[in-house]
């Protein structure tokens, strides 16, 4: 199908907007209650609604949980089982790491142990980026036999790895435990083809250790999400697009160097996205507008902080309106309900706004509103499809 | 899927009418306001909705705009990117046109032009059928080495040319500009295959121009959808039916032959199909009932005769009702919005009316209450394995 799209595409000066609430979706408090979506004050999301076509979407299939890639690769119309993206390589393009064929990535967290090699704090006191690149430098002499080593501060406590050399898989575990109280992990190969890489990264680790003693509260590192780089199709060639990703994580703006984007460089807030949606507006036909401390404040475990992060998109919300986009479409990559601190696989609310699409009585943006709506739940990766119909980007299928 | 379907099919006395309102999806002509369906008074629909199940259909894909041969081939259960039906071949099935396979065939309007060789109308001021026969017999004086041509009248300014001989394929671009105030494109190949067809259509174009010199309105000829005969399976095999087209227009019995229906011909309105559904109702047990004029009028533009065309298709309702059908859907293979004038991406309401239906609470027949109804949005060719299923025609899967 994703063939027959291609020939059915046809360019156009209709203008598309994607405004990803990174993990919008959400749970009930308590029993009986709201979620985060519902219970915001949204205006501006609501209105927008009563005059748009809403349903929810599953952006890899019912009951799959998204990680942050493949649930953006969904909104961007990839399937995302196709395409095998590790949180390593998505760490790497963020930042604008010439990554190549063969090499290796992983992403790593600054993190601080105590004296029996427990992990107390997965993210080092959140240590700031400045002191996450000086640890980086430091880390630098680390050397192991046969391969090159890159380790690349990216925000905060995170940083990325990138080994680089003959014979290297990324078939190796993740070392963060993804808990405190208990040791990191040991790297292991999870086939015969892994068992170099495995043996490099504890290698490298060990020696990480060493120079991170008497580092604290940095005085240990995590790595996760090995992954070498996959080949995923331009969206320039496919939709005929030229597409632009303003998003202040560096994760994000690399799933959209991913896929064939242009990434504004230097965001830091929602003014600066703003600002930039102005000023390229001319320029590009497709705006991948990314938001992502709704996730954040989820994953904390901060019902009412996810909350003002929504109702914040909602203020911003109007600043998009204004730029009068052909296709307007709302949505996140997963959902992230604040009771669970986690990604979880709920279905996500969505709505398209187009000149001529049927609004559907939906008169609120929230999960069970949405539910509701024409689309009722759809996969994912159709979102992209119908941004282009509802644009005019697609030609009529036979005579 | 389509083998399993096969092979659970049971005969049975029980009768199906599949009732088409071609392009009868819409859009609201004013933003907050009904569409053509929801405006139109269909007190017959309404109440047959009351008791019916109500869902949406998608016969190619979300996004997918159909054509109307793919858009009847997914109500006739068949997955439309399977086959790939040029206009040309439902033109000639259409009027009966014995096609072999190596045929093209390709679609002919008579047209208008000017000094220039501009196009000045598409449609040469909407000839009469008789006065399109008679310029197809003054062309059949027409010979191009190589080939036999068939130059034959479909309706109004419409014809269809088939040609037969040794290496011909459908690789040919159409020269119909789909614009007035430019000339005709010249027939190009689209592949190295495509070459002897394009330089034969080419000469064939050639002499009918200098035999057409003075036959204003119809000066010229356009050609478009150049298509070989496809290998579709025949209903009857497939489903055990013995199946029945009713319909005016030449393409809609052409699609309805190319699947295996005999075809009732000289239908010339509602009036000639109701006697024709009473006049075979016992020899047969499935009737495709076929309204084109809710599609004209879309791709005119005229919402209001749309409106019109919609309301009269209620009225004849209560004839197919007095059958007493064992099941009757009612839908559209695409819709038209008559506020776009050409087909469109939208989902198409529909109804399954069946003893052993379960009515959803849809109370009336339109786009957005047939979105509440109980099927949701379905694909296109589901429609068909639903018909059988509540025809008591498919058995059990598995013990």
């Amino acid at each position: 199908m994703q063939e027959i799209i291609k020939s059915l595409v046809q360019k156009n000066e209709k203008k598309i907007v994607l405004l990803v609430m990174d993990g919008v979706g959400g749970l009930p408090r308590e029993k009986g209650g709201k979620t985060e979506l519902e219970t915001a004050r949204t205006p501006n999301l609501d209105s927008l609604a009563a005059e748009s076509e809403c349903g929810l979407h599953l952006p890899i299939d019912f009951g799959v949980t998204p990680g942050s890639a493949p649930g953006h690769l969904a909104l961007f119309g990839y399937r995302p089982t196709d395409y095998n993206i590790g949180r390593g390589v998505v760490a790497a393009m963020g930042i604008g790491f010439p990554m190549r064929a063969g090499d290796v990535a992983a992403r790593v967290n600054f993190a601080t142990q105590d004296d029996q090699g427990n992990v107390t704090d997965r993210r080092a006191g959140r240590i700031p980026t400045e002191r996450c690149a000086e640890l980086c430098e430091r880390l630098s002499s680390i050397r192991v036999p046969g391969v090159e080593i890159f380790l690349k501060p990216v925000m905060d406590y995170r940083a990325v790895v990138v080994f680089r050399g003959e014979g290297l898989s990324d078939h190796v575990t993740d070392t963060d435990p993804q808990a405190v109280g208990v040791q990191a992990h040991t790297p292991k190969p999870t086939s015969e083809e892994g068992r170099k890489t495995a043996e490099i990264a504890a290698a490298f680790i060990q020696q990480a250790l060493a120079l991170l003693k008497d580092q604290h509260p940095a005085n240990c590192l995590l790595t996760r999400g090995f992954a070498e780089l996959p080949h995923i199709p331009d969206m320039r060639e496919l939709y005929g697009l030229h597409p632009l990703a303003l998003a202040v994580y560096p994760d994000y703006k690399g799933v959209g160097r991913m896929v064939g984007m242009d990434v504004i460089e230097g965001l830091k807030n929602l003014d600066h996205q703003r600002q930039a949606l102005k000023d390229n507006w001319d320029d590009y036909d497709y705006f991948f507008m990314h938001h992502k401390y709704t996730d954040s404040r989820g994953e904390d475990g901060n019902f009412d902080a996810k909350v003002a992060e929504i109702e914040k998109v909602d203020g911003f919300l109007p600043h998009i309106i204004a730029q009068k986009p052909d296709v307007l479409i709302v949505t996140g990559d997963h959902s992230t309900p604040a009771v669970m601190k986690s990604h979880s696989h709920h279905p996500i609310p969505f709505l398209i706004n187009a000149a001529d699409s049927r609004p559907d009585g939906v008169r609120e943006f929230g999960e069970r509103a949405c539910a509701a709506g024409l689309w009722g739940i759809i996969p994912g990766p159709m979102l992209m499809r119908l941004a282009l119909a509802y644009a005019g980007k697609l030609v009529k299928y036979g005579a």
